[in-house]
């Protein structure tokens, strides 16, 4: 059985232990809720405040091009690619997730023209689906968001299917989709793929070329830490840059923005799919975070991801196996593809809800799901060992306690 | 002849003269570009830092609800309601002006099935008509963006019109349509009218409710003064919410999102319009300039603003009447409805882009406009009219040492 000195001393050898002194943690807490909203960098609110400061007040105006605002979502795109598996010049970061899925759907879906299927699966993240059901009413073309269940994917890819929308991570249970194997179904079915990788980047190597994915958008603001509602990303494979147009056409996606002209022209590559002037707090914000995963090998992180949710297993089975809980996430990890396992760990319990408020009262924010899912989130870059043993001793005494009530806190844990 | 003695003493008389003070201006400089970004308030850096350490910090995934985060979009648009004319309830702070259009576009075209002519002018800013031609091409149903000579839009509201889609200041000469008269043609023909605000909302009393307006969307960053890429907003009048619905469907506008359901239920009221999670950094700086608002007058800014321009006007003609400057903005502003002219003073020059390059190399700001546009904003926040003077006394200098050169800062000038 593995013992607080086991995790201390595990802490003292962690190669990335240096990394939790930068971010802003509240004192007293063990978070584990970084695959919903991440902790910011130290350096974030200067980073931010000076931007506003330096940039907006000496350049004003200027900043645009002296300070480079209007290039930042792809020089930010091509850093954001290195973690994903993606090349150059084909990420932008830009808007929020839920739209950028809108418009890379929208794209897909006209390089399938004869198709009208979307599948997906119904344990998708409800926002994916209300845009492709958004799309799909708005098109008026007779296009059909079809739902199996994850088991199903592979078999369900038709010939009738134009493009194939997941997550590739489950929000719920953390079981990570076979990236590469429903890509090649799909190819070979002649349909596309369209990949989520809200509770996938920053948290594992994602390899997007590797699996020859079409086209993704994620999130910056789970485990890439940019802070709360900081801007999305969305990912084009080169190939399909030449023909894939969406329909959020602006002036910035134009191939001439200051010629002003009347008529739409999409630029060349993925600019394109850039609509607006971008949010230049939000962009300066994310830049501090990817300072971090810059400093740090994703590799090492995965690896420390997989021993602290093992080692959160093992202790909650241990140390609280008379209580009734049952593992939802994939009991393997992997540290090459095909992955099984993202970097939470779920348990469903009848009481769920409830304990999950006792352990936030104690320090511990985990957070809840329907039914009665406690979900926990395992980021490597500032969690320890030895937080995990705490966060299963408290877990421990809510459990010898009878701790669980019902009073209301269920919305605020609620946020994806 | 207006004298230096003159504008300084009326600045001494200023009422408004203390909000000055409240921006973070660069030295030795003359800023007359706050109509395409407006500089932001001194304490916004602080409140953006504060509320990524102290809010984000703290309280983490809490934030969402703890702080308000979610509630953000709707408070805020209470509080832009005020400046626009608008109700309680019938303002969203979100995402950014072109994909708010988009989705209010979208929503007026539902409302008038029978019909496909999006009727707007040449000289509405390009994003606008880009966007409306995106839409329709995506929907595929023989929509198409009808464009006529700003004089000849009410007289071009035909019965086949669907959406009469106008951006109500012209960004190139500061003409301001007629709200409440072409929104009347409108409704005569059965249309419905989208108003852009972007360089009128924070210019001047906007009166959205008075003209019956029935949808709008506007900008932050410009006479609102919430920084670089600040959030949008949009309107949709009371009368219309129970039946505008929108495709961007994303979990933040379903009725109940926190139910986690597989299909998307609209929620009631304007919070249907917000898509994603959003944006808090962004939001918290406009919370910043909106305090600013909240303190003035927007009659009072109005009467000043008016004043401000009628001086550049004078002096303009007076001081550099032998250089052939032609005044491209109306003569008269209005103070009550309807409004001529918004807050910017534009004059044609053939040699308007190199003059403008000379002046910003004094330190005077303005900016150029295709093909021959010098234009210049006058925000009554920040703006003295012993700055009036002294940027008419530069450009004299400018155009008695024949200043003008080519060389190539267009793009810079050129952010609208």
């Amino acid at each position: 059985m593995a013992t607080k000195q086991m995790c201390d001393s595990w802490d003292r050898a962690d190669s990335l232990a240096e990394f939790r002194d930068r971010f802003i943690l509240p004192d007293g807490v063990i978070y584990l809720d970084g695959n919903s909203l991440g902790p910011v960098p130290k350096t974030t609110p200067g980073r931010v405040a000076n931007m506003i400061e330096q940039e907006g007040g000496a350049h004003l105006i200027g900043g645009w091009l002296a300070d480079g605002w209007m290039e930042k979502p792809l020089i930010l795109g091509d850093r954001v690619a290195k973690l994903i598996g993606a090349g150059p010049g084909e990420v932008a970061v830009v808007d929020t997730t839920s739209i950028n899925l809108f418009k890379l759907l929208a794209a897909a879906l006209r390089l399938r023209p004869e198709r009208r299927i979307i599948l997906s699966n119904h344990e998708n993240f409800p926002t994916d689906l209300y845009m492709a059901q958004g799309l799909s009413a708005w098109l008026d073309q007779g296009h059909e968001l079809r739902l199996v269940d994850e088991s199903q994917i592979e078999a369900a890819i038709g010939d009738d299917v134009a493009v194939v929308m997941l997550t590739q991570t489950n929000f719920k249970t953390g079981r990570v989709l076979d990236m590469a194997a429903i890509t090649e179904a799909a190819h070979r079915a002649g349909a596309l793929t369209l990949w989520d990788l809200a509770h996938s980047a920053g948290a594992f190597p994602v390899a997007l070329n590797t699996a020859k994915a079409d086209f993704a958008v994620g999130c910056s603001y789970k485990y890439l830490n940019a802070g709360p509602g900081g801007p999305a990303f969305l990912f084009v494979a080169e190939r399909h840059q030449a023909l894939a147009e969406q329909p959020l056409t602006g002036w910035l996606g134009h191939e001439n923005p200051f010629a002003f002209e009347t008529s739409y022209r999409p630029a060349v590559g993925i600019r394109r799919h850039v609509c607006s002037s971008p949010g230049v707090l939000g962009l300066v914000a994310f830049e501090a975070a990817l300072e971090i995963f810059e400093a740090a090998d994703i590799n090492d992180l995965r690896a420390k991801s997989n021993a602290l949710c093992d080692l959160f297993i093992t202790l909650v089975e241990e140390r609280c196996g008379d209580f009734g809980f049952e593992l939802l996430s994939p009991r393997q990890a992997g540290l090459v593809e095909p992955l099984l396992r993202g970097s939470q760990v779920s348990f469903a319990h009848p009481e769920g809800y409830a304990i999950i408020q006792a352990l936030i009262r104690r320090g511990v924010i985990g957070d809840f799901r329907d039914p009665h899912v406690l979900r926990f989130g395992f980021a490597p870059l500032y969690l320890r060992y030895g937080d995990v043993y705490d966060a299963v001793d408290q877990l421990r005494q809510v459990m010898d306690g009878r701790e669980w009530d019902d009073h209301s806190l269920k919305e605020r844990a609620a946020v994806t």
